[in-house]
């Protein structure tokens, strides 16, 4: 238990294996962290937050370890630590959150007020805080009492490990875009991006008893695996408008419920589409009907450096807000507050209530040293979630 | 069109079919209702709290006509409906509302005050403001561009009838009840009453995304019937105590949510339990967490004179407040506002969401002339929903 | 009662006041509003929109009567009214609603699907739908029912009228502006604007429970005006930046809560500011914290032929959309569904719990042959609100 | 620093000060509580829930250390508390909570899971978990950096200190109770109880922006000081029936929400009244309008010796569910989660939104010494509240 391989950022399109030292129970300021315990990762996703990273238009330093996506168990247990337990299974939600500040107590974990000095915002494996990543074989998870999700039964978890692993970050992610897009019983839905993201979504809005879910990219590949998953599908980027493809689905031009799984590097819709950040808020902005509820949870940054225009490299966007507001929109947006919903979904999992989230999701289950391929297989776009398996935990 | 058979409450246990005359746009109290519309019922449904009335423990006049759970073609439109057309197939919220009332523009349709003068609460087929009920050939429903929702679609609407003709009733009660305890995402449920709203609330706590549902009755056969629609159930006429039939269910002897299906005709837990109308209220309290989150639809009364104590006679209960108190228990009880509800339902019908909630309900559509019998079957605990269906209209 | 004078628009700061015909219960396409009532205005305000209508900022037709914050007698009613009454005093939502689509069911009135054929929200006075404004003796109010509020007393109401004026629009819109914001007790709160709107937003934060309340404008009068009535101000033409001068006040440089009461009509901060439409929603996102509720009841429109850009013209706007994404930003925005509020808003003003909004609107009746006048007054910058009385109702 | 002044319950009547040791930052089991901090009493309160105890009916240990409305200065901080300081000046919220456990994760700390290992829910001076009450000069808080309220700048806050002081446990509490009823703008509001938290109740609901607030009680010289703050009174002891009471304040029988601040020690109603613990629950049923919204914060419990009747002994009540049905109501009922609403409230008292809170509260501060005198004062129906000011801290 004295090394650590972890996946290093160098560089657009520049990932290396590195070899740390085994983690210690300190914070990225240097000061000790008794609250913490070192996770032996199980299971650690990439995402495709990772990839905008990966590409190069998320700022991040060189030598950056990524994964914020991470399950595993508990190894070694902080003095402060009263009720997490070596050996415990425990899913770590990917906002650093220390409990103890305002935004904490009030369930906003997603903007913690200490764990990242320079912006209320703490993550694993971003520029937003400097802590590692767990896209290795160990990582240290600071507040431990406070932020980790423990699952019951080890045996039973293992059993789901494809699904639960996903309780880290995307399955809420999905799920609290639908529910900030106030999707419910019978509603219309349209979501943004057939992504993991986006596929997230779909299943959380079938689990919130949404009617007419419907998915829109431009990924053939991931389109078709939707549709084959029970869900309804538009390409857009064929030449029928998103509300023609829609109606020709739902009988109306409208839908109750609009959710952005896609975020900054959204290219705009139709055949000869550019890059346009704003492209899918205005879908949305379209194609949902007044009350106007959307639910944006896809990525937005100021830096982009590879941004087309000046104002889009400064996250200035040109939003259609003078047409729709009339529409009476209401928007949310940012990061996803994942404390606020992995215990419910993980309830839902392990009682059988989210079997169709796996044909979806489509995930596979690979070694650390094809994480590296996996990026790459996975920046062109394929229709697979990858999950990296360090120790070999997961039995195929 | 000139005749309109209906079922006559003429007394505990004696019902019959009279021949009333076609209904008129006119208001129990002799008002002109050019708001309103003429129904010719699809289908009729037969409910546990008819069978109160035909128990003779809910107060009715001899000569009421029953039936509040109605679903019908428009086939007469007063001069002030605007939006509901002839020919239109529609569900008829049991609640009588008239969409003007402060009650009702802020969605409590389930306590109106204009359409019963003497409570706030009108309903049809009640002792709540003589609005004729429509176990009959036709009914009289005011208010009808309010009221009532239009299905989109005749034919696809008839090829579901039988999940859709418990819109105007059942399915927005039980699933009011679960809102009301608070079942949401991966809840633990305890449900209290296997009859046909507490086998409704089954299925909305499963399309609220709950994980563990379990259903509590006394009645083998609608347990068995429960069981095997893939739902946890307990007995509660046997020895063990609730908590421990919970906890071999759940590994915990608390669910999350309390849901109160059966009402003031509720008999204590166990072997040689008793009448104890508040019996299952206590059970509640006992075996829902803290905070505990209870919705009670079942139907309590002041009035009952087969009430086994006086207090119980005038609507007084021992409920067991004291104890638990220090719970922070959440109790919402009354009737649904069914509008609330009703358009969410049946979007996730019409869309195939729900398509389980025809194995739990176990509907049986039968004609008029069977209605007086099936009261009776139903009385004795048959596991059946029984729907009237007077014109012949739904093909099995 | 057979004349009716109206203000009417006649093109970019040209009014008349013209002589119509009393009104008959017949709407805007012709058919029969049996729902409708005959108001005799006892006070109409002018309102920001009407100046941006003034100024031919938001399209309108030429001879289109103005005004849509509206108070009333009843003196005639439609034969199928059944509780407003002839005599009534009455307060008059701007949003024409009809009680009986999705959305007015759902307590959604500002997008009534049926009461503007063209885009789901129907207003008075407004190129939206073709209703009478009512800046005039006498207006149609159809749907009686549903949409009037009664005051419970008339010479209660009267002796409190420039207050309840106020619930026809601007009060409940600065304060669904407070609501979307998430405004609760101890909230502190920047509002952009010192308009009308912004004044009643301020007085509606306190009504909340507030507690740094803060209002900015350029306009000095009208600042030092809310700065007397006890809220905190900031002049936002200043050099000092936004965030400095919050600090100033507050110890923070950001707020919990911001709202906009400005619109499209926006200039940038700063001394040499332009026009920006998007100047006061960029100003929030900056000055409110994670996680940031913001509540957006200024205009914006597409169409506005003096906006300074072609895409400002189209509606198209830049807002720092990427920057601020990581702060969770929640945005509202549209017109405000008046009814969700006014009951309770007048409730409050009749027992006295709002004794501090006059001061801080300032209103100054006048009569209707003043009032072309007054929009000229209004128009540069008056801190007064100006409330027209066509008949000599209200006693100074 | 080294004695421990403290108020020790010797049983029913008989109160003693006592010299304890300095406290240690050791929880009631023995453990070390590194997450602790030491507290100098600035003020501490003495509750109508201390005198449940006082006067025998509410179990406690001969020995129990007194008191849980807590307010001091950080005299010791454990080694694990990063946020809170030496020297800060903190509000104790009465409920003990962890912040770790699901509960105290979804704002539900009024029943934490791991403070109290017999029922979930700890507070300090009760018999829930052991925890040393305050009515002393120093007291031991875990969990510090999650639990303590800090107020920003000690000189502004000895300022408004008996403002302040109410924060820990009633002011919360009554406004808890409002929140519960659903008292908002425009609500019309019954407040059982004249006791201090009823006049908290009264003051929060005024902050809330409710319209009428009515307070019953029997209680002469309490109802006297409330009518004289602004509020309206009912005599309860009086022969004219509550809803008659209500009808000549407000011209209905009916008020929206209800409040009980009375709890367990209640008296039936009217001139000849006896002890009633459901009598408070019945009457507020009675004169809530449909649909009912209740906040139940009086204290019920299991166990009271002096209870009338062997049911009310065990805390099972005669509760008029059956009559009460209809009108759809909601019940809330237990203790406050402090930390929900004491930041907010903060803030308002800081900002001077509630200068109406001292007049209607009568606060006496009293030194240590002349503490058990006043439970014996307020145990007679004083009008005061009494706040004992340990170390003279308090500068009247």
């Amino acid at each position: 238990m004295t090394g650590n391989r972890a996946i290093a950022y160098m560089g657009p399109k520049k990932l290396e294996i590195q070899n740390l030292d085994f983690p210690k129970l300190v914070d990225p300021r240097g000061n000790k962290c008794d609250h913490g315990v070192i996770i032996k990762l199980v299971t650690t996703n990439i995402c495709g937050s990772d990839q905008h990273i990966y590409r190069g238009r998320f700022p991040a330093p060189s030598g950056m370890i990524l994964g914020h996506e991470n399950t595993g168990e508990v190894v070694e247990v902080g003095r402060d630590v009263l009720f997490i337990k070596k050996g415990d299974l425990v899913s770590v939600p990917f906002n650093v959150a220390c409990g103890r500040c305002r935004n904490c107590r009030e369930q906003h974990t997603e903007v913690c007020e200490t764990t990242n000095p320079e912006v209320s915002c703490g993550a694993y494996g971003f520029n937003l805080g400097g802590w590692q990543g767990g896209q290795a074989d160990y990582m240290m998870v600071p507040y431990a009492d406070f932020q980790l999700l423990k699952f019951p039964d080890k045996a039973q978890a293992m059993a789901k490990i494809k699904d639960l692993t996903l309780l880290s970050d995307i399955l809420p992610t999905g799920y609290h875009a639908c529910v900030e897009a106030r999707v419910g019983t019978g509603s219309t839905v349209y979501i943004a991006g057939a992504g993991p993201v986006g596929r997230c979504a779909a299943a959380s809005a079938r689990l919130l008893g949404a009617s007419c879910i419907i998915v829109g990219d431009t990924n053939k590949e991931r389109l078709a695996l939707v549709k084959k998953a029970g869900y309804e599908v538009v390409d857009v980027s064929k030449k029928t408008p998103l509300p023609d493809q829609i109606e020709a689905i739902l009988g109306k031009r409208e839908v109750d419920c609009g959710v952005d799984c896609v975020g900054f590097e959204a290219h705009g819709h139709g055949p000869s589409a550019e890059d346009d950040p704003a492209a899918v808020l205005n879908a949305l902005l379209e194609v949902v009907r007044a009350p106007a509820g959307i639910g944006a949870v896809g990525v937005y940054i100021a830096g982009d450096s590879q941004a087309k225009t000046k104002e889009a490299k400064q996250g200035f966007y040109d939003i259609e807000w003078g047409k729709q507001w009339v529409k009476s929109p209401s928007l949310t947006t940012g990061q996803c507050p994942v404390m606020k919903y992995n215990r419910g979904l993980m309830m839902a999992i392990l009682w059988g209530r989210m079997d169709y989230l796996g044909e979806v999701m489509n995930v596979e289950v690979i070694p650390l040293e094809k994480a590296i391929e996996a990026y790459h297989v996975f920046d062109e776009g394929s229709p697979k979630k990858f999950v990296i398996d360090p120790h070999g935990s997961v039995r195929e």
